[in-house]
């Protein structure tokens, strides 16, 4: 017979994840036509570039002590081991920043954390941005919560405001540089939330995964800004800042002055990763440790300033083709309006069918990305170029 | 203000975990007051030899790739590389177990797979062994579930059997070897559950993660067990069968005929896993692949059989005092009864202070471990000895 337990019934509401599957099928499917055509591809949010040369020698000397009786370790602390908490804690100091090594907790990923932050919350209003990525949504559906959502549109330039909010307290989450867009708030836009947030008793889940490319004088964390210690817990991650996609580390911080009622958030979260974690492996922290020294910061800004020029040679082409686009000067991502009306499928199959190249539909970022269109830096030098090439002749 | 939100109320019918601070703290107060006692512990379930060599190769030669422009990985497959699911489904073929590679799902952890797993599930009601792994009752806790205990007693070798259950369908969770005990089930034990849950419609959680300790004629799997695919989920790790601890690396089983009504099993844990986490480090996915190998499976071995020859040492022991026990043949775990009646943490103190020994009171594991003992042969040869030198005189 079957199983006859009861299982989450909240999963059957999530949409079904088709965007990069469906890409998938589009894409085979013009290659069977066209085998002789050559794709290129600026689709995927992943790096390219290999892992900086200080971070492979730390990962190889980690791996070494762990083949020594004499330096091998078992199981790590669950939040981190103290060398990286101070590392990260340093890397916080570098921009004024205090933050103490028992507010740190390091895990193997930001979706990892943005998805299980949602256990140690009870039933709350949601407010999540459109578009954005899309675990904010999805590992809220799972839990059964009601989502709203911040409308991101060209006329407030992809960076939704608290200003006609009713004050009553929400959980918000807020990418900034965001991920499809590349928007970024500047201080004033983020002190709006946190005044919204302390005079509403909300809570801000703060994403800056990709806050290592930023150029410009916006803020990197959301503790730049004042009052956020009281109302902001901050997801980062090595993923983007030091190529560690398949490497797997992140972080999150619970300042000590969030509280609810009695309860600090850090005391749940600490509970909740030490029944359901059991921290990260010794020789990717070393590794993260390593990306964080001044050596290793050098060649990670190397790898990002490479992904960027590739940033600025896209732009450069949509800007001469006057197509309106945000992102691209402190975000791997170039955000661009699909030209002559075109839905964001629409588009894709135009690029697709004209000039061989692949991007991401805009609309498989929320409802508001519908006419819009990512494309990424983090492709090769030459398939930029490439791919420039095709768009001058198409746009 | 304070925060305003809502948290998770259930986390507050958590039990305090003191177990292993308490121990910490009554060991830091005796070497307070006693500078020169030099301390025998075998009280931590953590693994204490080094990884085998090939794994510490596989490692190095990962980073070297992940270095390299040409074989740099970015994002990991969500459920695991294909050589790892490969390695894996071989490892089960040896025991005659014929899985698919899209029916395991790899991830960083069974404490991870454990503590997740309940993601999935809606509101059942919920059995555990007692005495057993804190994990399965804490990540019950903590989504509000109604807990039963399956009574572990002398009288049924700590091996509780569904006998007297009344037949509607739980969520069931099994450990062998168990941890703390180290009883192991035999065929018959594991078929009477999964007959019961097939008749129920009952899901078994089954944790293996000590499979490779086993040396009698036990089954290391539950699909050893005919019926096992429409009942059973397993989950099992790399942390004790190839010292894995700080390394992380484990799969869990999702047979296809695992189905709610029309709803795969595999279907909610892939989208869970999809959506709240992001693969396991290539390197570590190279190390377990060679953990695997012939090579690897050897070197594994040989430290296993390590850890079995302390085991027996302690077992040799407790047996010439007449000291009953289980476990320590087919477990790392040595888990006798106090002597005189004495109480577990009595026992503990009475180590501590006459024979400078530290081992873990089983009262920690559950209620029904009150008056047990657990030792762990994970120490080195050499305090191994020692602390069968020690008990030899004050037991």
């Amino acid at each position: 017979m079957n199983l006859n337990i009861q299982i989450n019934e909240h999963y059957f509401n999530l949409k079904k994840n088709y965007l990069f599957s469906e890409i998938a099928k589009r894409v085979s499917a013009y290659s069977a036509e066209h085998p002789d055509a050559k794709i290129v591809r600026l689709g995927i949010g992943d790096v390219t570039l290999p892992l900086a040369p200080v971070v492979v020698e730390a990962m190889k000397a980690a791996a070494e002590e762990m083949g020594n009786a004499a330096t091998f370790r078992g199981y790590a602390p669950d939040f981190g081991y103290d060398f990286l908490l101070t590392a990260i804690s340093n890397y916080y100091a570098q921009s004024g920043i205090a933050l103490s090594t028992d507010e740190i907790f390091v895990s193997d990923g930001a979706k990892s954390d943005v998805g299980n932050i949602v256990d140690i919350l009870g039933d709350n209003e949601i407010l999540i941005p459109d578009p954005v990525y899309p675990v904010y949504l999805d590992s809220n559906v799972m839990s059964g919560h009601t989502v709203s959502f911040l409308k991101g549109t060209r006329e407030n330039g992809f960076l939704p405001s608290p200003e006609n909010l009713p004050l009553k307290p929400f959980v918000i989450y807020l990418c900034s540089p965001n991920n499809p867009t590349g928007a970024v708030y500047d201080r004033d836009g983020l002190k709006a939330w946190v005044d919204y947030a302390n005079r509403s008793g909300s809570l801000i889940i703060f994403d800056s995964a990709y806050e290592a490319f930023i150029a410009g004088d916006y803020p990197h964390s959301i503790y730049e800004v004042e009052g956020a210690r009281t109302c902001a817990v901050e997801i980062c991650s090595f993923s983007k800042m030091a190529g560690f996609t398949g490497t797997r580390c992140a972080w999150t911080v619970f300042p000590k002055e969030l509280m609810v009622g009695d309860t600090a958030l850090a005391s749940l979260w600490g509970r909740r990763q030490a029944t359901k974690f059991n921290g990260v492996p010794y020789v990717v922290q070393r590794a993260a440790e390593a990306a964080l020294s001044e050596e290793g910061q050098k060649q990670c800004r190397d790898n990002i300033a490479y992904y960027m020029e590739n940033a600025r040679i896209l732009a450069d082409l949509l800007t001469k083709k006057g197509v309106s686009f945000t992102g691209g000067t402190d975000s791997p991502y170039l955000w661009l309006t699909c030209p002559n009306g075109m839905k964001s499928w629409e588009f894709f199959d135009f690029l697709l069918n004209e000039a061989q190249l692949v991007g991401t539909p805009g609309a498989g970022f929320g409802e508001a990305g519908e006419g819009y269109f990512r494309l990424t830096s983090f492709g090769s030098r030459e398939s930029t170029i490439e791919a420039v090439r095709r768009l001058e002749k198409v746009l």
